[in-house]
């Protein structure tokens, strides 16, 4: 069916320095098949603070938040929820008639989906990366009960505090790294990127690892994503988590949770 | 055809206390049967700063204005066109890379349809209302060169203050009112108003006039109209006003001029 827009239909959107499409067609096409009065729109700014003022005076529904504001936005917002704080970053606003709540549905995807892949808590991790995506990823893992991890970043600074926070230590470097979960949370694998083309760690890494998570969502299948399936280890892919912490965005918007089924077709009609 | 919604889409938005529905059909019709990637959506608030510096912020590409922001928003926009400046009351904003631009696309649908219809400048105006809406016709028919004109309200002060700019005198009521060009810009006749049934002029002042105006637009067909219109009279309506007042909204939002057919079509299917 084909939602008409009124007076009465709710905007959602999203907040990045550079727009995608995977959140507009995602859930767009959820409430065309819902028959959801609501509607999905991305956008850019240069003044966040005007931007939020915005969500909060025209009664936008819910706002996505990317790089590079999942920081700033924070004292922007009446209320961090759980997910958000736990992280001090924010990927989601909802507004309820004018109160901003805010959590971070990345973190919540990362944990549903490390429990749903059966991945055991005494694993070894090694996460890669440093910026706001790895607070979100680490975060998630150590509140899950993950005690002993490496953050790997040449940034030592970043890399240093990301891992104290999780009572994990710190390495610049992958040469010679083992784990039994390793995580890569950089863009290197990234279509489009200038390492496109490499394996964010070294293939002994790989092969020694049990489950290989690449958080980058584009393409479905990176360089070190498909090296893990050629060798047979458990993948967890960015796809996953832009799927996931795309629905519990969706949840929080609506009140509805769609079928399984439903949200695949979801997604695979938002890809690139 | 119906337009993908993209990152790229471009929003075009309202802002009233109450909002209605004939923009958002009218607009989303033509970017439809145009194949521009435009979308428009109405909105309310109650902290109109805020919501011009999300218009600002958010890149939004033009913002009607409604009741009762008309005045307000004058100090919100960056520069005023000779439309709004000659009657201190904006109705439309245009975005142009975040220098808000604000017209009055009520004041040049009135010049335009005086024009259009062939009303003679020295006909005599007899103007009922005082507020905003009244202003914009006061102002164009005074700046069209209509010199001889009637204002009639019950709020003496504003009503004065209106005759004073174009020259014209003041009454406080309609008994025994003559002119050849009558003009209604109250809410009598309004759906679902308190005078929905009643007649703005008395029969013998609408059978003295040559051509008769209604700038209420709901219902197409007011009191006025219908009378005006037994009597054979020459009348303009406020569904006109309202049609080319969203069409000159819609050239400035796009630089497209639809054909008059069109235009009319996008009427008829945004009529309630």
């Amino acid at each position: 069916m084909t939602t008409r827009i009124s007076k009465d239909t709710r905007l959602c959107m999203s907040l990045a320095a550079r727009p995608g499409n995977f959140g507009t067609r995602f859930h767009n096409f959820l409430f065309r098949e819902l028959g959801l009065d609501y509607l999905y729109k991305a956008f850019t700014t240069t003044d966040l603070p005007a931007a939020i003022g915005g969500v909060r005076a025209l009664g936008i529904r819910g706002c996505a938040i990317s790089m590079p504001f999942k920081e700033d936005v924070i004292a922007l917002v009446d209320e961090l929820d759980p997910s958000a704080a736990a992280v001090r970053s924010v990927n989601t606003i909802v507004n309820d008639d004018g109160v901003l709540r805010a959590c971070n549905t990345d973190y919540l995807a990362v944990a549903q989906l490390l429990e749903a892949h059966g991945v055991p808590l005494d694993a070894t991790v090694a996460l890669r990366g440093s910026g706001g995506m790895a607070k979100a990823v680490a975060g998630a893992l150590g509140d899950a009960g993950y005690r002993s991890g490496t953050v790997v970043a040449r940034n030592e600074a970043a890399g240093r505090a990301l891992a104290e926070a999780q009572g994990w230590s710190w390495r610049s470097g992958v040469g010679g790294l083992r784990a039994d979960l390793i995580v890569n949370v950089t863009p290197i694998g990234m279509r489009g990127g200038p390492e496109a083309e490499d394996l964010s760690f070294e293939p002994a890494t790989v092969e020694a690892a049990t489950t290989v998570f690449d958080v980058v969502a584009l393409p479905v299948e990176t360089p070190l994503v498909k090296r893990a399936r050629a060798l047979g280890r458990q993948v967890i892919s960015g796809h996953e988590v832009l799927v996931r912490q795309g629905l519990e965005q969706f949840v929080r918007y609506t009140g509805v949770r769609p079928e399984r089924e439903l949200v695949e077709r979801a997604a695979a009609q938002a890809r690139d």
